[in-house]
């Protein structure tokens, strides 16, 4: 079948967890994001292309799928010399210039994803619009249509920027919405050989608890087929609500079985302040930590 | 993979919509029956064939599944000298050789499919068998068991002619069901040139609220990449329900990157009689309207 | 895609039935096991190889899915020369190890299923150890999390032996859970030329209803493209529950138009003592019956 291609993931842990889902401490099997996906592309000449993609999220420790079937992105578009056009569920670019770039272990998935970031878009019913690359400088906007009422926010907008030179990545992201949130946020990431160092910092503005500042830091030293990942992010409290800061660290270990599969171990913990609830299900002033081990394929 | 073929299709619009859900004016994504399907033969030999058949419906613009997952069929079948056995989820004969067939812009999909058409049949739990092709010739009946007790009806009878000659392309279906629907339309397609020429008669009997004639039209004229289509379509009022007569017509224009990809724009509109409401929750009187543009890709 | 392979099956039935879904008699559509799967290896060198599978299950006479849609297991392991190990959803090695091996009509699927092989493990949050072969013999471990709260038991544990010696086919499981019920069952099978023997006992140990012995036997004569198939089983009395006993047992007939698709006919039936209920939704001392053709199609 030369039409599309089937590409995929299972990434699933077996981890030992504490204050996680309100329970003291529990040892699970936990889903890492795990996906299915079919996309492809057809070459329409003179520099247009046909694309799309949709990738299908489910939960690899109980096969369980997403209650939004295709979660993981949903999207038909034109790839033309003037920029690429794409519609339907699309995840927020501003997202993936920003957070998910630099959260180095396991791609900001599963217990160790980053607790902090805060979006203010969502990704249905969207149009998005990359620009052409400019030496390395592209940017893409997008636009939320006004449709789902299951959200306090629906019509959103995003912008984002990515640059790229040699070892240096740098990028910028921020959107908004209707009911009165956004968030602007500036990342760079730096090769240095076997060392790769990365951060972001972020500016929240949340109608109904005011401002928040967070940054967050990591680095990967990479030796053989070995990898070593700290990384370590920081949240101010919230304007509007006290004690609500926050501090999360993660030491992780992967080993590359080949460039598909991977074996891995990390440890990871949330310092809660007594307003704060950061992690999944966490009662305020908890502090979860997770120690976990995992496969992750990829096909 | 030489037992299966995937197949589907994004189709995505960016619709201005008037009194569609019940509101005044709005603009969304629309998803245009998008698919994903998986099909496959085996030569059994002497003549015999095995197939089968599972298509899932989804929401392109959201991501969002269809309640029933495979609703775009799931079957299993026999292709013999004497016919085509299948059996599972099956979408109506009698539909296909009628009022799908002559709604040439979109293929009856999206806000602009036909509004007037009346099913007296269900899909699922369905035994249907095809004759061989008698010079053009084709009928296949189809029954489906009493199993679903979500529906007024369940048990479902159904006939279908097809026949091809040249240019010209006859078709009649009938279908009722177990609670007293019933209906019986005729459809005629001709091929001139650049110009298509296709149409169709339905006397619909429901036993809630009587009879209704209604009758539609379709003309597609085709001019290199570009197709221009206008269809328009007319009920009489239910024999039981006064002023429930409509008017739809569409104007649409396909401009055919491939065989696979096109982008198209259209306008639609009902005229609904103050005692109709036809059209996706329209207020009864009310007159829904839809310009859209969008983009279908085939894989 | 040479990294995934799409494998899958249609199994779809017309059944008249008796006394199932508390109807008197019914004729039907049904649904045996369909399923559409994902799967692949990847050697890694050195004897290691990763492997995934991810099968999901659907109602092929309806088009609905199941409600957990990978429910067919959905795993992701590493195979060393130690063993091989899986985590995931797992569908119970007890049970293929015993129930699954013998009942050679249809594989234990669709009404003619065992109907009284008692289990005490669930498949969620699994893993899973399988030693290599010595000599024929393989054993196998498995431990499921205690994550599933809707169920009386969560956490379970397993162990199965199978061993191969030419004609001879031997297996054993074991399972219990943090509830307090086990089982035990041991299973033979034996090729004779065209015919094959089967069987397995089981003593299953509930906590809330006692003990129960159980005992099936299935014979399979094979002539040409032909197999004749009778399986017979025989439930006693649970300990606290009197005339609780049941006997159930199948003809079968199955005609392969190739290796991968066969066309059949069976009847099935269980006798139930008066405080028995064995089968779909069957009232206490009913016995439910039902006359099928079907064909199964895999991919």
């Amino acid at each position: 079948q030369s039409n599309v291609t089937i590409y995929g993931r299972l990434n699933t842990t077996v981890e030992n967890q504490k204050n996680i889902d309100s329970a003291d401490s529990k040892t699970v099997l936990n889903n890492v994001a795990s996906r299915l996906g079919f996309k492809g592309t057809e070459d329409l000449g003179g520099g247009l292309k046909a694309l799309f993609l949709i990738e299908h999220r489910f939960a690899s420790d109980t096969g369980v799928a997403a209650d939004e079937f295709w979660s993981g992105d949903a999207f038909v578009g034109l790839e033309t010399p003037y920029g690429t056009v794409r519609a339907g569920r699309i995840t927020s670019p501003a997202y993936y210039a920003t957070a998910d770039y630099v959260s180095l272990h396991n791609h900001d998935t599963g217990t160790s994803a980053d607790a902090f970031y805060a979006a203010a878009s969502q990704p249905k019913n969207t149009v998005a619009y990359l620009t052409p690359s400019f030496g390395g400088l592209t940017a893409e906007f997008a636009y939320s249509a006004d449709e789902d009422v299951n959200k306090p926010f629906t019509k959103t907008w995003q912008a984002a920027v990515n640059y790229d030179a040699g070892p240096l990545h740098l990028g910028a992201g921020y959107d908004e919405n209707d009911y009165g949130d956004k968030q602007v946020a500036l990342r760079g990431l730096y090769e240095l050989g076997a060392i790769t160092l990365g951060g972001y910092y972020q500016l929240a503005d949340s109608k109904d608890i005011g401002k928040r500042n967070s940054i967050r830091g990591a680095v990967q030293y990479t030796l053989g087929a070995s990898e070593f990942h700290v990384n370590v992010g920081w949240a101010d409290d919230w304007d509007d609500v006290s004690k609500s800061g926050a501090v999360q660290y993660t030491l992780g270990y992967n080993y590359n079985l080949s460039k598909r599969t991977k074996v891995y171990a990390f440890y990871t913990a949330i310092n809660n302040d007594s307003g704060a609830a950061y992690g999944t299900e966490v009662d305020f002033g908890k502090d979860p930590r997770s120690f976990g081990v995992g496969i992750r394929h990829n096909f």
